[in-house]
């Protein structure tokens, strides 16, 4: 899913699928009916049931896992006492899934070269590593041969809008940036290292990502509050011989445009660019999608209530206009504000394209949006960043690449969505294809 | 190998043994004697010979890869021309056994966790990870269970004092960053990042490791110049609450105390603290060993012709001499000097233990000493680093402990000393045994 969106949503309210997931383990008579009975009323408090499995079967009693999917903590307790007051069912254990999989964190940094005697420590450790030292010296350039700089990217950020959390600082965000170095190793085998850094004054974070950048192939700038931001991404290309690029926006356009490529394709408009799309919603993402969609040669219009948002891409070379103006001039409408219910029926062209973003809810659902006359309409559930910066950055490194660029992202974009299945926007990061093919595809416009 | 030395020497001058290791891909023709007078030329030029294997048996010739260990490049080339103008041999190929050890770098960031599905990206990312953000934000001590934290140690350096190299900035530092990270997975399975920080103002320098020190749970400080690393260690211990060492002061001092403890058993004095310990040299490793042998009740006194070094011990309450009176005083002797011959044997009194041990070349050679009446004399060529280290972070970050402190080195240093083998001062750093010993002890020190 699309993440971050602004403004910030509580990313556990009771709206949308449930996402809090546990396993109960849950003692009941052993007689018919008895786990069906307690589904129905788990069902009945709004919980979804997901994997049941037979731990013990005893004289007189099951004990069964039951993973469930609730909102959250609260809802939990409801259902908990739902099946203690309403079923037969007695609740022993409940694990939560989720910390499970975090124990331990999810990473680990191991050697590439095998280490068995005092005779493979004076290749890789004193006194041979004095000369490659040495050579990376004179020859700078050699770092990225002879160290793992050349597939290693750092994950920075301050924990100032970490998802949809906010500021939870540099600490908190860890698990985040653990996710984002895991997603780098499973997709595209680079090295992707968190660093989550306690500063939150823009100049003093640009002056320590610069100081540490030297061992890193890559710098991948995550959960920044906007407008900092702009600033840091913009001081740090500035700085630094290595790409520099922060997912939020670039990450986040580059999945945008390949969704945009879809929809086009999708209503017969395929290679079209003679067309206006408007962007409602300027934070770091929106503006973000809105320049792309300019370099990419689509007519942009962007729409947001803040003055400085506004200010910022008519700087880029964009104009502006009002809600109402943009939905009724656009081709493809695109919304990215985390505002339910944002765009009414009465908006909506004919024959116009509605791509409304926010998750858990979106702006107008695509239903409302294809009765209200659109070609084509879709929500942001499918839409995953993960899609796009792991070749990004695969393909830089690979080609030693100063930058990410517009065509980069561009040809991203384009290769993502001709792996859409039919009918979706993109595919799922999980299609063995896309992060090879997104990689070629990126390193051939490097 | 103990490293640095203070002062610096040039690693490949031609004294010590040969360490510049080549493999030669030679040809030569298919009758008897050929390879042994090779040999023999290649011998009598100065370069050790080490496996020899056969790659091709032709019709009226031989290819083999001979592996070479010479001085340098120059001593290199002094073979390659006597192979070419005084044997039949003929060079095809030259490889460098370091740098191919390098390519590609020596570490890798990968997964602990399976990533396969939408479902598992639930868990491990968005929506899950957001609630273990929350929990972190709320009692910042989980992020020890729930992230990598708790087994990762970042290893940093300004690259300004690296190996005998001196300040080759922070770039050409990282393939000693890597080795070292590859010794802690190797050793004790730590995680361990280099960060390589282009900074070289102490207090610029420390503002950059207290901003990146939340996602660590150990900083591990690495060939930092003398006397900035005094400073930045100190300060760094002062304001971060999770264990700061620089391993170039105590890592060395606890290796050295553990062959001073080896050394009092081999001569019968074990358990004695009523002697009196010279430490000569009194830079980074040497003030660190004056300083623990303090700490272990030991009597010491210090030598260096720098004010500063002995103002540093001095400050610290230790009492310094000259040369001379230290030596005539002392039951140890201990040289970290890097002064070839520094120590005659005049100097050395009847009964001493002589611990002379600057590489590639000792203050005196053991039977120098033991001839002058030494009752125990060793240099340094088996004290080695690497069996310190990973203990005293693996046991910290195990316990969580705050800081590595004497206690903690001084139980690793009988640790490291209990498994010396018969006359020797330390055991290797691949005895099957070593580490755990370190880290148990450690952590009950702890």
């Amino acid at each position: 899913m699309l993440s971050p969106m602004p403004p910030e949503e509580t990313p556990h309210s009771r709206v949308g699928i449930p996402d809090y997931d546990v396993v109960l383990t849950v003692r009941n008579p052993q007689k018919p009916g008895m786990i069906g009975s307690m589904l129905a009323v788990v069902g009945a408090h709004g919980a979804l049931v997901g994997d049941i499995e037979t731990r013990y079967i005893g004289r007189d009693h099951f004990l069964r896992d039951v993973t469930l999917s609730v909102h959250d903590q609260p809802h939990l307790e409801e259902v908990l006492r739902a099946i203690e007051t309403e079923t037969e069912a007695r609740v022993e254990d409940v694990r939560d899934l989720v910390f499970e999989r975090h124990t331990g964190g999810k990473l680990r940094t191991s050697r590439t070269t095998p280490v068995e005697s005092l005779e493979d420590l004076r290749y890789i450790y004193t006194p041979g590593v004095a000369r490659v030292c040495k050579a990376i010296e004179q020859e700078p350039a050699l770092a990225r041969t002879y160290t793992a700089l050349g597939h290693t990217v750092a994950i920075v950020t301050n924990g100032t809008r970490v998802l949809g959390l906010g500021d939870i600082g540099a600490l908190a965000s860890l698990p985040v940036m653990e996710g984002k170095a895991v997603l780098y190793d499973r997709f595209v085998g680079l090295s992707a290292v968190p660093l989550v850094i306690e500063e939150k004054d823009p100049e003093a974070f640009v002056e320590t990502v610069v100081r540490l950048a030297p061992g890193f192939g890559g710098i991948h700038l995550e959960d920044i509050r906007t407008p900092d931001c702009f600033w840091i991404e913009d001081e740090l290309i500035r700085r630094l011989p290595q790409p520099v690029m922060h997912d939020d926006q670039h990450g986040t356009a580059t999945v945008l445009l390949a969704a945009v490529l879809s929809a086009l394709r999708h209503t017969g408009r395929e290679g079209r660019r003679d067309l206006t799309c408007a962007q409602v919603g300027l934070g770091a993402a929106g503006l973000a999608i809105a320049r792309l969609l300019m370099d990419a040669g689509f007519d942009v219009v962007g729409v947001d209530p803040g003055d400085d948002a506004r200010q910022r891409l008519e700087r880029a070379g964009g104009r502006t206009a009002d809600l109402h103006d943009a939905a009724a001039e656009a081709d493809v409408l695109i919304a990215t504000t985390g505002v339910v219910g944002l765009i009414t029926p009465e908006m909506v062209r004919d024959g116009q394209i509605v791509l409304a973003l926010s998750n858990p809810v979106p702006e107008i659902t695509p239903e409302a949006a294809i009765e209200a006359g659109a070609a084509f309409a879709a929500d942001g559930r499918s839409v995953n960043n993960a899609l796009a910066f792991p070749g990004l950055f695969k393909a830089a490194l690979d080609v030693g690449a100063p930058a990410i660029t517009s065509a980069m992202k561009i040809a991203a974009a384009e290769a993502i969505s001709e792996l859409a299945p039919a009918g979706e926007l993109v595919p799922s990061p999980f299609d063995p294809r896309v992060h090879d093919h997104v990689t070629a595809v990126v390193t051939r416009a490097a």
